[in-house]
């Protein structure tokens, strides 16, 4: 046995973390389990598949259910803090990975378990976040937490253009043309104005086309918005921070192309050399314009 | 009572303004009330909703009428100038608010009024304008403003290919699948040139269906130009495309091009090299490199 | 009447023109009268409408008609180069724009010259071309032209994958699905892959709604692709040729800052004043680094 | 005879290379002959044009596959290395083309032939390599490469999105409304999340069509993800965002940042003012500004 870790510690850094062999296998092997469970509850859910496999169904879920409390277990054993691993995020999502075994003791066939065993698919993240894609990752969310604001300005403007739209269409086509309310209404301006067109309510009055005409024209040019917002964004994150925040000591140009050395406004160094600074003298001949 | 403010002057603070604790609580609360008022409106047009709680329906609309009425008499009160509010723009949202309820007292029932009361959501926007988000929206207001012309000229380019295809539609297509007329051609080209396609008209003829491509393919690619326009306009508007504050040192100009070097009156550098500054005199070896 | 011009060239002034406030007013009668005709044009196609004013219909008709031959016959009377002017673009769009209503006496009610009635609204684009939106649309075109072949490209993948995706739901699903040949798969490949989505023809077995999903997700993505072409070459189009193509004189950094005085790299002027750049002897003191 | 080039090797410039006049012909000759084998195939599959002119039909594809043989075998002939050749990826697509003809005697109507017909337009990319639009296409593939990574995040989470929703729907509308399994719903949120809206299966209840309303909204907004992630990359791209290929003058190392100034190994300027390269004594009033 390992002199400087526990067998303990050795498990605790199999599962939790992926910087060993060993580790990057179980996640591996996690992974797979995972999507594996999630592809028998959608195969379980097809009419066929549920009334003739009906036995090798529950089988597979029971032995799905089997490994995830195993893996729950050894989890809260090895974990140096096991309150704190069963109340953080990740513990509660792998609670609710073997929930639904346990709860289909007590009410079997119940819908709404189904919404539980899909959730499990949660316990995936888990896995990715330990991947080298989360530097990915980040740059879309810092994007998108960068054009937040403007995001909320703009879905405030959908929801006033829908409800709006939706309204009218309701009371220029009426029930009879199957807008049979105002959110009815409301949903097919979204169907409209998202660009999706369903098709199952269209406007049959001329007055109704018309409008209809006004909601798909503004749907197909307001997608530029979140498109522009975001690519704004995502650029400047990609750029790192929209060029060089440094103010040029001589002209104060606030910014700068990302690797510039001097100012390309006034020609003087952006970083004098530090026996330059303090310099307030008329410079010697010896000091102009070095780097 | 204060000495600085008298009541009224108070009341016009928390109401018009939302720089106290006090108007963002009354923002706050109106705007719950207006979205309350929304969704009474949206709940009473489900016909089941309506026949069983019509009175409670009507009660709560008398109840928001009564609120909408008091706000907008104690605004004309403690407004300084009672007039120039009724006639301003939100005065006349304000009014349009409690227009409905009085209204339905001589024209009961009138589908119309529906409009009216949705008009109300307007009135969110009084209580957005005053929130931190309007500067993202002017953001947004920027970049849209300055792609008017190119918009313009894009949606021209829409009308008439809408217009044409439309026509060839009906010619090929013909009223016995659903396109009876130029008007209902132009209807489809929209729907299907927004990438809409509500499915309700569909050409049937090899010809209509190889034109129909023609029209999905140009309506997916055309999307890439508002997009273009506006993500490049957001751009610039972003990176404070505005001109440099900048007073030049010799001739006082106030405002040049944003990374200008040199006073484009009097052509003399708008930032001169520290040690140049004062020196009016031929450069001397201790002005070397000035700007 | 005016010394330096004849009338004759008054009007060809008026007409072909834009500087005057005669001819603007000319430009803006034309584009009504156009716009009318059109109007009119799709007024006649809805059923119920021709039938009731057909005498109305057919007067406007030969009213339009009349109009145009007569601005038609003014324009060869006033032409420098009459044989030229007819022979030009705009010289045959103004002869179709009256050949419908003279055709009409020999092929009544011909379906076709229809097609031709709605052609005339090319003659919109005359009035346009001399409007100030001209050089919006030159930015358009400018960024359209720039990306001609990646979008050549584009379109040539597109196509590639329609014809594949629409053979293999021909095989998959069948005539029996709607699918009854390779040119209709190749049609619901393109209704599918623009996210159109009429839904006229759908995939009923469980592998073609498998593969559907793969078409949809790839037609959602690659619209990105034309949207970034378009947006990277309009970007440049406004930006004025990506940056100032001035080779630094010193370190050979081939582009800058649009305005750039100084080399951002090396420090040195992007420009020499005149007098230095002879220099290849080591400078003298007064000549380092001006501008 | 040329004495330079033997028969053979002036064939396989021909076929093989398109820097010849005679290369070019012949590229452009097996382009149109792909094309029109193409066409026959699309024909043949509409029941009308199979049934009438049965004979010709297969007297084309007879054509096609007797002239494609035949190119094989030329190709085989010339090729310096046959073997190489055969089983080059080219090669087995040569082979593939020349294959339904034959399979056809031993087949007769196999339906899944068909697929391997359509398979022979890959060789249309045989032509297209050699084309000066590859540089273009390059410029797609390396945007593509460098948001490998982003796109791969961003389709997990469409992954996890429509899985969730999908199963969301099935469990709130049911069977009776066309959600019959899982993977049915995730078609389903497949169809409405890129836009698509078939309208083969809607929802009905109240609820779903609020998730609806849900899913069409995340559709449209996170479109902007893909393209913002591919613009970006794309302007990178364009700009040719490649390393600096300067070597330093002091250490020789070969290639730097973009902008780099100075070499981030031995720390000397990249660029030295035009009058101090020689220098290596310590800097003298003459060398003042050094980089």
């Amino acid at each position: 046995m390992d002199n400087h870790l526990s067998l303990r510690r050795r498990i605790y850094r199999i599962i939790f973390f992926t910087d060993t062999p060993a580790g990057q296998r179980f996640d591996n092997i996690l992974l797979v389990t995972i999507l594996a469970s999630l592809v028998v509850v959608m195969l379980d859910s097809i009419q066929g598949v549920h009334s003739q496999y009906k036995s090798l169904m529950s089988g597979l879920e029971w032995m799905f259910t089997a490994l995830f409390a195993a893996e729950y277990l050894v989890r809260i054993y090895c974990s140096p803090k096991p309150l704190r691993y069963i109340f953080s995020f990740y513990g509660l999502i792998d609670l609710l990975a073997i929930l639904p075994g346990l709860l289909i003791l007590l009410f079997p066939s119940a819908q709404y378990l189904l919404i539980v065993r899909v959730i499990r698919m949660m316990r995936v993240f888990r896995v990715l976040k330990l991947s080298p894609y989360l530097r990915q990752a980040n740059f879309l969310m810092t994007a998108l937490r960068g054009s937040r604001q403007k995001i909320i300005v703009f879905f405030s403007c959908i929801a006033v253009l829908v409800t709006v739209f939706g309204t009218l269409m309701y009371v220029i086509e009426g029930p009879e043309h199957g807008f049979t309310s105002i959110p009815k209404g409301i949903y097919w301006a979204v169907v409209t104005l998202t660009t999706v067109g369903f098709g199952d309510i269209v406007p049959k009055t001329a007055l109704g086309q018309f409008l209809s005409t006004l909601v798909m024209i503004t749907g197909y040019s307001i997608i530029a918005v979140p498109t522009g917002i975001f690519t704004a964004e995502l650029a400047t994150a990609m750029n790192g921070g929209e060029g060089l925040e440094r103010e040029c000591p001589s002209c104060k140009k606030p910014s700068h192309e990302p690797n510039a050395a001097f100012c390309n406004r006034c020609g003087n160094p952006l970083y004098p050399r530090e026996a330059d600074q303090p310099a307030s003298s008329p410079p010697s001949a010896a000091e102009q314009g070095p780097v």
